[in-house]
């Protein structure tokens, strides 16, 4: 890269860090890069550290030393994360959207990449500190979400089949029982798809009682990996507490009610907000 | 937003640009929101956008007048995605890949949202100049594709399904002709995902014939909606002229020759290299 002047060096070094989140740049890295002296890269941090922190779109970790370098966490805070989601929360409540079974209609929700962005980034500050080596989903409108989480935490994605495709070689399957509906569903992985011991966060757009979700745990054992968090987009507060097959997630939003008469539904922001 | 120096008002202008692709930013916005003179931010624009098109993350385009403004649309120039199309054309021909029936094990790279992203980033440079109003894929690897480059190009994405799911509505299904192994199948997708007259864009991930894609086609019709371009991400070359269904098409590899004994594939970069 030829020599820029600082200006233009402030500029390249932002779309740098941004599209690389958690990932550790050296400052040697940087110097080589712009041709400039260490002591200018560290001025620079902390120039585009201050708009980054006071803006809120994350924070920038300087380590020191010769082994120094800087790393880019993308964070949403609390307040502009309650903002963003009780806008949808208020997009939810549209009565057209109340389907038969007292499901909701979000295709067109999930379909707009700027909402699965805000959404990710979301869970990628609820979920930044945990200890995570894969993002796990299972198809279809989880994977939005999980693809969006996993470009902001710098994570692989897998997903978990609803049947077992020749395209992806031998696999483990599970059959596991849906807790709102009680019918017994199958749901398999490529055994190529996930390391032995691997530390997964599972991402899903939406729970009732957590059956589909404990059925992706269950199949962790049988890949000897295990759970490092569970986010959930919506869950449906209409479950009975013993119908619960999980206590320990995540949620951003939470249905309330459904009034399949009036077709008027309450949604409120998830457990996420009142930790 | 409190005022800035310029060195900080360009690191944010660079996040704010970046974050906000095909979409006009009208001076005064930015004006306003950095409550900075027009010529500022006009000069702000000029050092952003020599840092863009130098380093081949996109163009900045610049309206001047009244209703002047600024769009960035990303891109990646046609050198720098032959090189990444190369590497992940290596990476597609470990010998580890070859599975039953002639298909390639290519989860893993789909699971990898850098890899996404790029691709994404180089569909997005293909249609850039398209009239498209949304992006289509079906379940279930298509879908990180179609998500990257609806990123880049500020388009919502609809998900054809495989079967008809309870939580989406009424729905039009279509039976279509798999062109490879001949059995009939069924797509689907819910009567409100897709408005009538769109111009849509078909991403997938790997098209041997073109069945797939044939059927998307023939669907769309159905919405009285047309086709704006078709992206697949690996063609298959292993198939005869006469069998091939679609002819309009942009591909980034083709898979020219798969033995099945050796397990040697040979991958090569697709045909919007060859244009």
């Amino acid at each position: 890269m030829k020599k820029l002047k600082r200006s233009a060096r402030l500029v390249e070094m932002t779309q740098y860090l941004l599209s690389r989140p958690h990932t550790l740049i050296s400052l040697t890295a940087f110097a080589d890069r712009y041709q400039s002296a260490k002591s200018s890269i560290s001025e620079d941090l902390a120039i585009i550290k201050e708009v980054f922190e006071g803006e809120g779109l994350g924070e920038l970790h300087t380590l020191a030393g010769a082994a120094g370098g800087v790393r880019y966490i993308p964070k949403t805070d609390k307040q502009a994360a309650l903002s963003t989601i009780q806008d949808i929360c208020k997009q939810l409540e549209q009565p057209e959207r109340v389907l038969a079974g007292g499901y909701l209609y979000m295709t067109d929700m999930i379909g707009q990449p700027s909402v699965m962005s805000d959404v990710g980034r979301i869970f990628a500050t609820a979920f930044a500190n945990r200890d995570i080596d894969v993002i796990m989903t299972v198809e279809t409108k989880g994977i939005p979400l999980a693809y969006s989480t996993a470009t902001f935490l710098n994570l692989p994605v897998v997903i978990v089949r609803r049947d077992n495709k020749v395209t992806e070689g031998s696999a483990v399957s599970i059959n596991y029982v849906s807790g709102s509906n009680k019918r017994i569903q199958t749901m398999s992985l490529a055994r190529r798809a996930l390391k032995e011991q691997s530390r997964v966060l599972i991402i899903d757009d939406f729970m009732k009682a957590g059956g589909t979700v404990q059925g992706m745990i269950d199949l962790l054992t049988e890949f000897n990996a295990t759970v490092a968090g569970v986010g959930v987009f919506v869950e449906s507060g209409e479950v009975e507490i013993e119908e619960r097959l999980l206590e320990d997630y995540v949620s951003l939003a939470k249905l309330t009610a459904v009034d399949m008469k009036t077709k008027h539904t309450t949604v409120v922001p998830g457990n996420y907000f009142y930790e």
